[in-house]
């Protein structure tokens, strides 16, 4: 097929097909072996069975080959044998100087150059017919199917491709050297990718970077986001799903925009295309119905876009032309226009002229459909399109997709749903906010000192964590450690007021269920409580070692709230930050960032959780210490990213912030597991 | 229009033009006046200028007409002398006998007998062949313009049509009637309706249930979800948009599905025209991708779907078609099954008839474009569906239109996104829980005595509102009111240990932010803390009434909720409950119902909360009393609901939950005003 396919597409090139028992192939001169070629070959395509997979790549090595595109499967992602195997293969290419595409790889195509190493049949379709334009998209996916799947329904859609790649079972090259490519190839403005995984969030970050510096999006859609998801995941690639809000994070870190169904991806693409984002978050909305009008809003507003009011001058020269329009914002422009197009187009460039607009968007229902109108539509409209060619201005319109695509062609972004159209704008704001917050990064990193704290292997205990914690500068409520009655009693003197009491060991992970926290102890029964404390705990875990009893004064007012660090083995390192206590289970208000990260960007996350109203002082409450919180997160930010080879997780609940300063009440550090 | 179209599509009755300058119209007699006719006459169909309308209801009542559709616009809609006009119209249309559908109606048609009142332009579509098929789906749109695009948004995928109604300013018939009429009409089978409000939450809720003992579904579009969305709304068809929460309340208590866009409603409709839900809701996924099977689990799940593995005989039977497919639920054929539809085909069969799924989705990418392939998949799915019809097999495909249309003439419920299937089979779920639960509302509703409680219209402070509730049966923590500060002492001696102090004043809603409450008062300087208070407090509002204060005893430990009630002037009565306190402005995580409901609703309602697990005693809290709180939910919403003619709301916050029992804190009742 890639023989056939670039013979087709007129690639320039030479074609050596490789067949030790044919002398011909397609009608080309065939080679028994690569090495046998004896001339400079860029890429091999192999494509032979499994057992034979190895030979061919050492083949490849032998004529010196830089590049092996393997579509052969039955390795990795069948079983053992098959892990192995790919093993085999990759220490073959690494020795022979040959980078692997794959295996179990659909292969890469290039359309302007006919370069087609790939075996999808959707170029079939059509009779033949059904290869997309040629266009600046280019798909990467680590799924073929999937790749192929985006890449018909681009087709349908009418949006042009560059360049296709689907890196399979990703031995060697993946979808962040994709990315990587592709971010500096001349031919791709939009970049569509597929992943179900990331194995090095570092490298997939540097991919993304890329691609924010030429100013190319990155449209990713992931599998594996739900529990469900994941395991089906695992089972197809044996890909292990990064935990979906740390992926997250990272794509909104480095500027990549999320898609959440095949279909909103090629929305997202098409929307992509003309280049054009909007310059603040403020929509003007048009339509022939007031009723879709109020859907719009509706879309917009749950989509944080602002829907400013048409100025008076605006709304009067509406008015004129119909006197009985809503003329505020939404526009509708009612039942005349829908037959006078004269009429209609006059709504929509005045709300460009006087609304100032950087996003519009038209709903113009059936006027696809109707024969004797659509050329006139289409001509005023155009006329429009010109005279504001830096305003995003989206169609949502019913009509055959061939007066779609003649919109598209002048143009305008086309969608059948208004709902969809109002997305398409929001998604192309966000992308642009993304550009500015990637290039907005402050360098207020705190600087910290070398860590002087215990060793974090053994901080398994309350008492080392606290010491963590004190080392890293983030505020602790003070604690002295009692092991016996008497120091718990003395301790308790010396706070002054009522103390709380805390058994400290390793062995004892949720020591509120154990009967291992009291709260509000009175100095007077701090004895008592003490050894009710060890006894209690004693029974419930036998085998645990008890280190003490930690008595600290109880903390009056404040909120809990919650900051945490997760590393993971592929993504790398997390801060997270949330309201604390027993809410963090039941909201999961929780915001996560790639760490490390500054006093600004962790003020931003601090401001990005629902429960931010509960510290920003409203309602007669005193306002929380956010720069108390900001520098913690980023303290502990700086920590995890340093010490990520020695960590699991960080989990500091509850951080109580008060109108001045904050305090770690509680501590728990995960060293990594050996 | 009217005349042609009915002409066109061979409506068997008689049809009377009337337009007293003109001896014929369209080749028939015309008539000088309706009155003119002297036969019986079902309807009259009115399009004059808006200052001849009300003369020609008037005309329409001499001639004994029952029914004017009226489709003259520049009415309510427009203006005030435009409402004026309206309600003259209504006036005339009632002394004399005649129904009105409108004014500004783009009127009804029904299909079936070729009875076309409307105005639409949509049927000149392709030259004129722009009617949609005759089927079972039936349209009531508020807005003549939404009503159109969603038929011809179903007409384009195929969707057959029976019934079209539009009922635009509803001065008289409206969507509760329209909804009431096509719950028992013969030809409709699913009802698909666009709402801008409603005016009478008890009609709204009648009309459903009507639906519902038909067993026909009612899948809703309404605008005005969002303030942006209801202020449009408003200046639209001068329609108060009804608080979305209780719309949406109301409309899952009586079993209608929401949709959220155009695209999803109709999307929903084709799902419901073959009349199969799932028995439970369990899907089965079967993939040509691993990557799109992972998709799929993960809309499922998101959507609250069970993916249940296949038996261990299913996973044999389907390993021994292909070794290295997925076979546990999602299903991956994996890529032999892309070129071999006899293997596809056996997948399919091998998960319904070993998995018993009651839903499945199959993924088949772009095999509906494959040539060569198609007419034999068609064949072979065909059978399988035959095989099992009480299922919902729904398939996500690529392909040309006409294709779809096969396929779906075969029985299958076809979309072009993956997860839009899945979305699909989930909303078909909810449809047939939605109907389980209408059927399983149980009749323990607590039994009120009369109400002896203080005037309603009184109840405005603190002191009053605690009495409305003794008075309903719900537990309020003891108090006394204190109008002196050696009452205030006294009092607090009584209760022992801290008490609150809370300000009782009709004039100072929001006590804490003036200073209104204190909590954990020792008795000792309860006396002192009065005269801070009333000093403080008074200085803040000096034209403040206030009655004292209230002593209350400190409540220890517990879980602080919120129950609310609230009575929309068109909607009726709801209650609400949620978790309490400071959380309810951060994560508005309320449910809410229609009032009265009975406990088992109220304890499903206390269940439905995210912030559920603050009660559930999991993770060593104790469990609240759950029984306590669905007992003073229920007896809220008895009480709400008889006397919602004197109410605005009612919020009990915090109501206390404990292991055994609940008290309310705090309450407010706000008086309907007059």
């Amino acid at each position: 097929m890639p023989v056939h396919y670039s013979k087709l597409r007129g690639y320039k090139g030479e074609i050596y097909p490789v067949n030790p028992g044919a002398a011909q192939v397609q009608g080309l001169r065939a080679w028994p072996s690569i090495s046998a070629i004896g001339k400079p070959v860029d890429c091999a395509v192999i494509a032979v069975p499994a057992a034979q997979a190895v030979a061919a790549v050492e083949d490849a090595a032998r004529g010196r080959v830089p590049l092996a595109v393997v579509f052969t499967a039955g390795f990795a992602e069948v079983s053992e044998p098959g892990r192995l195997l790919q093993e085999e293969m990759l220490r073959v290419a690494r020795a022979g100087g040959v980078r692997l595409l794959g295996p179990n790889s659909m292969g890469a195509f290039d359309l302007a150059s006919g370069f087609i190493a790939t075996f999808s049949s959707a170029f079939e379709h059509r009779g033949g017919a059904g290869w997309p334009a040629l266009g600046a998209v280019s798909v990467a996916s680590q799924s073929g199917a999937v790749g192929v799947d985006i890449l018909v329904r681009l087709r349908e859609r009418g949006v042009g491709l560059a360049k296709w790649v689907a890196t399979g079972n990703q031995c060697d090259l993946d979808l962040a050297d994709c990315i990587e490519f592709l971010a500096v190839d001349d031919q791709t403005r939009v970049l569509v990718v597929y992943a179900e995984g990331c194995r090095d969030g570092a490298r997939f970050a540097r991919a993304l970077d890329a691609a924010a510096a030429a100013n190319k999006p990155v449209l990713m859609l992931k599998a594996g986001t739900t529990e469900a998801g994941a395991l089906a995941v695992a089972s197809h690639t044996a890909t292990l799903a990064a935990p979906d809000e740390l992926f997250a994070a990272l794509l909104e870190r480095h500027g990549a925009l999320r898609a959440h169904s095949l279909s909103e991806l090629s929305d997202l693409a098409a929307a992509c295309v003309p280049g054009i984002r909007p310059s603040a978050p403020r929509i003007g909305l048009v339509s022939i119905s007031g009723g879709v009008g109020a859907l719009m809003a509706d879309e917009a507003a749950a989509r944080g876009l602002e829907i400013p009011p048409m100025p008076e001058s605006g709304e009067r020269r509406m008015r004129e032309l119909v006197p009985f329009a809503a003329t505020r914002n939404p526009i509708d422009c009612a039942a005349p226009a829908m037959a006078d197009m004269a009429l209609l187009a006059r709504f929509v460039e005045i709300a460009l002229e006087e609304g100032g607009y950087p996003a519009l968007a038209c709903f113009l229902s059936h006027l696809g459909h109707v024969d004797r109108n659509f050329d006139e539509l289409r001509g005023r409209l155009a006329a429009i399109r010109r005279r504001f060619p830096e305003r995003v201005i989206v169609l949502a319109i019913l009509a055959p997709p061939e007066r779609c695509a003649l919109l598209e062609a002048d143009g305008f972004l086309v969608f059948d749903d208004p709902a969809r159209a109002v997305a398409a704008i929001a998604a192309l704001w966000q992308m642009a906010a993304a550009r500015a917050r990637v290039r907005s990064v402050t360098g207020d990193v705190p600087r910290l000192e070398a860590y002087r704290g215990p060793a974090i292997s053994g901080a398994t205990d309350e008492a080392a964590a606290r010491a963590v914690l004190e080392a890293i500068g983030i505020p602790v409520v003070p604690a002295q450690l009692a092991t016996s009655a008497a120091q718990a009693a003395r301790a308790a003197e010396r706070f002054g007021g009522a103390v709380a009491l805390k058994v400290v060991s390793p062995d004892v992970p949720h020591k509120t269920e154990s009967g291992g926290v009291l709260l509000g102890v009175a100095a007077a029964s701090a004895a008592q409580r003490y050894d009710d404390m060890i006894e209690r705990v004693g029974a419930a875990h036998p085998a645990a070692r008890l280190s003490g009893v930690l008595v600290s004064p109880m903390v009056e007012g404040g909120v809990e709230t919650f900051i945490g660090a997760k590393v993971d083995p592929a993504l790398g390192a997390f801060v997270a930050f949330g309201i604390g206590g027993v809410f963090i289970e039941a909201y999961r208000d929780l915001a996560w960032r790639p760490a490390p990260l500054g006093r600004g960007e962790a003020l931003a996350m601090i401001r990005s959780i629902r429960g931010f109203t509960l510290l920003d002082g409203a309602r007669g409450r005193e306002g929380a210490d956010l720069e108390a919180i900001a520098d913690a997160i980023a303290r502990l930010s700086v920590f995890v990213a340093r010490h990520a080879a020695e960590l699991e997780s960080i989990d500091i609940n509850p951080f109580v912030v008060l109108a001045r300063g904050a305090l770690a009440l509680d501590a728990l550090v995960v060293p990594r597991a050996r």
